[in-house]
């Protein structure tokens, strides 16, 4: 081992033994205490507005000198608006109820104790993400909120701009008496730190990635803490032989038009057979008058003229683009089963008035969000009342779905005896 | 790569892709065919009583021929006593509720559609195992009620034990017309079907080790799918100042002596200074009568004599035996700082009259059962009333504490619109 590794080692273990001792207090401290901590932050963010904004042009004249695209250095933008909404966000935390010490299923045994289950933060949270320094934020008052440490390991690009929102948060803690470990930002831009923090499951209980999906794999493949991931988003829409018109067309339409680069939105709409004359010709008007490229199965190209041919490649494909593969389909078993085979099990929805297929649509299909009559763009924290999300786990394990506060959390059971032994 | 590993690698890849495709099956199975293939397993279990003794003879004398220890051998044994239990086991999980299809919390948002949460399987459950084989039979009667479609790999010592009991589950689950592949055994002893099986990310969703620590600890190290783990059980009941001192007396000496080789048993009692001198002389001699090899602090060497100092190492050691560690305190605040430092996060508990400090034991220790003047050897699934457990999550990720069938599930969200969409 190199002397650098070493010492990459040895501060990840401090951050994390730092971390660990901050999460203690901060699992028993009041709903009261981490508000006033969180309203802190923002009055902070709003005073050093300056001294942000400064910290953020360094990072862009980084960038830029560095060649990142235009895309890149836009996401890495922190203006006036930028830091408002950051602010907003804090103060929208604020408001949320807290999950933690909520006691449920509190019963009576036979034997005369009582068992139920007390909501808990998980502990230490670590958060990995790429370029938007507003993650930092983000993350860092929804874990704050839910009892949660919080180790922050962002972009190089955005070093600066994270320091200097780190420092807003560091004032805020101290401000209200909390310990400032509780928020730490790794100022190390050394990938080798990623390495570590992965693997501190002795200090570490969740690792939250965010970012692309390579990030996420390489971070999967050497974690040996719990990763809460969030990979593809290849969700369907399936226009069913029992669907209304209007709503079909209105929800396939929105479900990838209304917003291209995101994980909920529809890459593949499937349309059964006896539907396909029926919603098909003015889909298509719609979606070429929008700009979206088409690619069709056979069948689909039977019906529609000029239509791209679908290759095998395009059922399993993120576009995240204007680009939209469309398969006409015998009916619903064949629906779920193409489903089955090329959804990421993000959002896939059923567009039908016909009960009983609804009802087999939604038991069947195994995705973090399966809905009816619905458009695909809803799955999302804030449409859902979580209030925010720190992520869209695509996992079955633990948080499915947008992760809001609950999804920091987790049950112990609580036993309250009088002296009951086993006997 | 050698043809040999390459033949562990396919025959697992094709034990997890048939797992998953049974698991669309059984996920979307009502409760009264999972019951009906749980009844007919267990009648099978009856019927092939002298062929369930014929392999498991087959595995004692092997066991004996390889110089098994006797309580190796012991708990291998499957007599008519271990058969009648694990028949009873699979008629109580019929009466069990079936936790899949029920829908939480759905409620209208503004816009005027419905979000709700409905559980689901988790789909494949991979259960690897050491010598006992009534864990193949329990482990999947758990699964199966559950909804998920089951791996199981037991030790090489009971391979014929649990292929027989496999082929009773096999003929069960075929009578009801699911598919056999629901549960598999696999067949081969060697190694390197574990290390296969752990990393089958594509189609096996959660790894569940039941067995030693260091089972534990390699899977663990090896796996690319979510592990529920059960690592030590450090258990520390602690005497409070305000303890009531027949309370204190009861738990304190159930929790040690009650059983000794349970990861729920108490390995550490912490005493509070003042109530030292009224409770340590009673308990003393009564975990001397019972054999109870005693080891004590500095203080409590002073107090009690005869008594063997303990070391540093003992604070962190699962004895697993008559032996018991004793530590007086100053009081609740040292009391917390040493559950932190040293509890595995099992199960601890205080013996207290006072509310406050039962408040600050119950919020402050971070372990998977917390309790107010109770054993610690009441941490059961069947105690809580799960009816049955596959395990004890000593995880805070997922599920915590003795995971029943709840812990084998997740929940994905559920969208009821009419033609909603995103403006």
């Amino acid at each position: 081992m190199t002397n650098e590794t070493n010492t990459v080692k040895e501060m990840m273990e401090n951050i994390g033994q730092a971390a660990r001792q901050a999460s203690y207090v901060l699992a028993h401290s009041s709903t009261q205490l981490k508000n006033a901590a969180l309203a802190a932050i923002a009055t902070e963010l709003e005073q050093q507005r300056v001294s942000l904004k400064h910290a953020n042009q360094e990072d862009i004249e980084r960038g830029r000198a560095n060649g990142l695209s235009e895309a890149l250095l836009d996401r890495l933008t922190l203006n006036d608006k930028a830091i408002d909404t950051m602010i907003e966000g804090v103060k929208q935390i604020i408001t949320l109820p807290d999950p933690i010490g909520s006691i449920s299923d509190l019963n009576y045994r036979p034997e005369g104790f009582r068992v139920g289950k007390m909501r808990v933060p998980l502990g230490v949270v670590g958060i990995i993400y790429e370029s938007r320094p507003n993650v930092t934020i983000d993350a860092a008052a929804l874990c704050l909120k839910s009892g949660n440490a919080t180790i922050l390991r962002g972009g190089s690009e955005a070093i600066s701009s994270n320091q200097a929102i780190a420092e807003c948060i560091r004032i805020g803690l101290a401000k209200v008496g909390l310990p400032p470990e509780a928020v730490q930002v790794v100022k190390t831009t050394d990938r080798a730190a990623v390495g570590e923090l992965v693997r501190l499951s002795r200090y570490v209980d969740v690792i939250i990635p965010r970012g692309g999906k390579g990030l996420i794999e390489r971070i999967t493949e050497e974690a040996r803490v719990p990763v809460i991931k969030h990979l593809d988003g290849i969700c369907h829409v399936y226009i069913d032989d029992f669907a209304d018109k209007a709503k079909a067309i209105a929800v396939a339409y929105n479900a990838k038009t209304q917003r291209y680069g995101t994980c909920n939105t529809m890459e593949t709409l499937l349309v059964a057979q006896t539907m396909a004359d029926k919603v098909l010709p003015e889909l298509v008007s719609r979606y070429r008058e929008a700009g979206v490229e088409l690619r069709g199965c056979k069948r689909t190209q039977a019906l529609i003229t000029d239509i791209k041919p679908a290759v095998a490649e395009d059922w399993d494909t993120e576009y995240l683009a204007p680009i939209l593969a469309i398969r006409i389909v015998d009916g619903l078993d064949q629906a779920i089963q193409h489903i089955r085979n090329h959804s990421s099990q993000h959002t896939d929805s059923i567009i039908t008035e016909n009960w009983t297929h609804a009802q087999r649509f939604l038991a069947e299909v195994d995705s973090s969000s399966v809905m009816v009559n619905a458009s695909t763009r809803l799955a999302d924290g804030f449409v859902y009342g979580l209030g925010a999300e720190i992520g869209i786990s695509t996992d079955k394990f633990h948080a499915r779905g947008p992760v809001g506060l609950e999804g920091l959390t987790s049950q112990k059971y609580i036993v309250l005896g009088d002296g009951h032994i086993r006997s």
